[in-house]
């Protein structure tokens, strides 16, 4: 059996990473930023930006470059071969009205280690770092399809697929769907990304970049991050956001990748292994409203002579819903104020970014101890899960429960 | 002082009601249908369909009717007299492109009752039956500004503002307002009804029922629910949704109207009247998830006899968001299983109405008393807090909290 020296082998092309990244899993590469550099900034660097990878990395060289084309066609389960194949190049697609967006990009698997500590869960063991937000530069999806050429009935299929440049050992490419309705609904604000936080994934600024010595830096940006393009689905779980997009079917089925049919799906928290069934459950696609603590962290401890405490971190909600409070507590629950918001401006139902919220309290007299809660209640109304019994499921996904961090008071 | 007594009078008109409907408050009128016929069927009949009235229901007569308008304007503070003054009347709207759509419309304080037993709150004791779902027909919201003739500037304003014909003591309309960019969005099905089920909110169809002798019922459909004009915001609270629909303003500002700047918004649990600050507060609109359990009802027991126990309810959740499952336990929680789900059809992203869901499931051997709780979980996987004591607030709304019901097993 030949197959695991094959898997080790198609990851010696990965790219070099920041060595501030946290690692959950080597191969394939999966890594995020440490919580305490997370929600500094609204836009996340490049280099500390979480990687999710579950494939490895493909190989875009120059010869690749020159001849890429973002294929598009219909296809359905009766079809013996696509129709309406159609293509366009990267130039065809710079050359699309240019689309920017901020948008944060998180990990179905977000805070899955706060969920395996109630009950055992199967996959990597993310803390809070699993989500980070980028300024993404691009075409819109319509405008690619629009560009393409397809007629107005090639759009009455019910879903939308994509796949990846990355394949498995079976040679079988990452892939995902959405409904063809969010798909075409101009105000999902769906695109198709050439660069991420101003850094064109282009070999010409590679090169660039390469004089000024900040080669590896840009070359993980582009290479871990779908170079040279990525789909961007704002507001839903980063596994739909297709990376090394290259492929669009429009089909009446979802995708038939593992990941869109037997992975990232939900069940009530009494569904196990031998009882869940994937083809009945809901896909995860917008994701719940969620808030983390970013500081104080967990192991550090406040003085009681500063008077005050800082309290930091981030809030975010799938959809385009915007943040309308944070509220954080000190006693574990018991009473609760306002934290206040930074959402950069953004609209409450295009809301693709997340809020970083911030609050400064007076440290509670003869208290040794600060149990400090957050959660967050978004434009719907929707709010966090006190507790993770309830929304436990047997992959891990979607943990949004009040986030807890207890520190020290000393002095 | 006169002003209880003329209070008294503005109530004399109000129309006769079914005497189904569990009375909350007679002046101004507001009653619910029994929870165990709420959810038997998709569309609510008329007469059973819940009233939530802030004010006297207006007197629309024969000489109105006739000389009814739907007035709209451009309107700002730095303004001194409306601008861009348009109108429609009732013939001209029901000319437009007709559009029908399942509604499910659901009042903030549904569930209080429930959220009030954990502390006190201000509002009407709702149960579990301020929420109800009708076809309604009539003319997008979008359609009707474009026929009044309003130029592209005009919508460059933040909201848009709605009054109904309902006057308090001092003549101030009811009123709400809406974000601007939700209202032009056509995805929003946001509509002007003049039907509801079917029923034409018309003088003439008065006339035709009267015949058939169910005068009385149109009558309460009609009056009681915005004849001769509804606006209707699926999926946002119910309150936003005008009756008896006579103004438009397009403002920079939200609505001057009482309820939304001074009510109709959530603090944490923490805020009493002494602290709220409803200025700087967010204003409720889309609903969060929500469902319910209709049968059995808590004063029920089962039969251990019959093996088997039926649990049916509805679950909904707002903009449009579909439901992707509900949980049912018969153990207070500890145990979970999926309710089979009826949404009608509705896709995903446009579910306006709710859905219903029903599991007849074995009665457990032994057990003196099922505790049942349901939960739902929506297409963006927010689900429902287990306790209310983390969304309690100072008005009571909102209460998504896990719905139980315990019944005797009898035999
Ligand atoms: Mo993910
Ligand atoms: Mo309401």
């Amino acid at each position: 059996d030949t197959k695991p020296i094959k898997i080790e082998d198609a990851y010696k092309n990965d790219p070099e990473r920041s060595m501030a990244l946290t690692v959950n899993s080597e191969k394939p590469f999966n890594a995020e930023p440490p919580l305490s550099l997370l929600a500094d900034t609204f836009l996340t660097p490049n280099s500390l930006f979480f990687v999710r990878n579950h494939l490895p990395v493909p190989v875009v060289d120059d010869k690749m470059l020159k001849t890429y084309q973002l294929e598009a066609s219909v296809f359905d389960k009766q079809d013996t071969k696509p129709k309406h194949v159609k293509s366009l190049t990267l130039s065809d697609i710079k050359r699309l009205p240019k689309f920017e967006m901020d948008a944060t990009m998180q990990c179905a698997g977000n805070r899955r280690k706060e969920m395996s500590q109630v009950k055992e869960v199967k996959g990597l063991s993310w803390n809070c770092g699993s989500i980070s937000t980028a300024k993404w530069t691009g075409a819109r999806l319509t405008d690619i399809l629009k560009a393409m050429g397809f007629k107005d009935e090639d759009f009455n299929k019910k879903y939308i697929q994509f796949e990846g440049l990355d394949v498995d050992p079976t040679g079988t490419p990452y892939g995902s769907s959405i409904a063809m309705e969010k798909a075409l609904d101009p105000n999902q604000c769906i695109m198709v990304a050439y660069e991420m936080n101003g850094l064109h994934t282009s070999k010409k600024l590679i090169i660039k970049f390469m004089i000024l010595n900040y080669y590896n830096v840009l070359r993980t940006s582009a290479a871990d991050h779908g170079f040279p393009l990525r789909l961007i689905i704002p507001g839903v779980v980063g596994a739909r956001n297709v990376k090394w997009l290259k492929k669009i079917v429009l089909s009446d089925e979802e995708s038939h990748s593992h990941w869109q049919r037997k992975d990232y799906k939900c069940f009530n928290p009494s569904v196990d292994f031998n009882t869940c069934d994937f083809d009945t459950a809901y896909a995860v696609q917008e994701t719940p409203v969620q808030s983390v603590i970013s500081e104080p962290s967990a192991s550090s401890s406040v003085s009681a002579d500063d008077g005050y405490v800082t309290v930091r971190g981030y809030a975010f909600s799938g959809g385009g819903r915007g943040i309308a409070r944070v509220d954080l507590s000190l006693d574990g629950g018991e009473t609760w104020l306002n934290a206040e918001l930074d959402n950069n401006g953004q609209s409450p139902y295009k809301s693709w970014a997340w809020t970083l919220w911030e609050a400064t309290v007076p440290i509670p007299k003869n208290k040794k101890k600060l149990d400090l809660v957050c959660k967050a209640v978004d434009s719907s109304h929707n709010v966090q899960p006190e507790r993770i019994e309830g929304i436990w499921n047997l992959r891990g996904l979607l943990n949004n429960s009040w986030h807890r961090v207890s520190v020290k008071v000393e002095g």
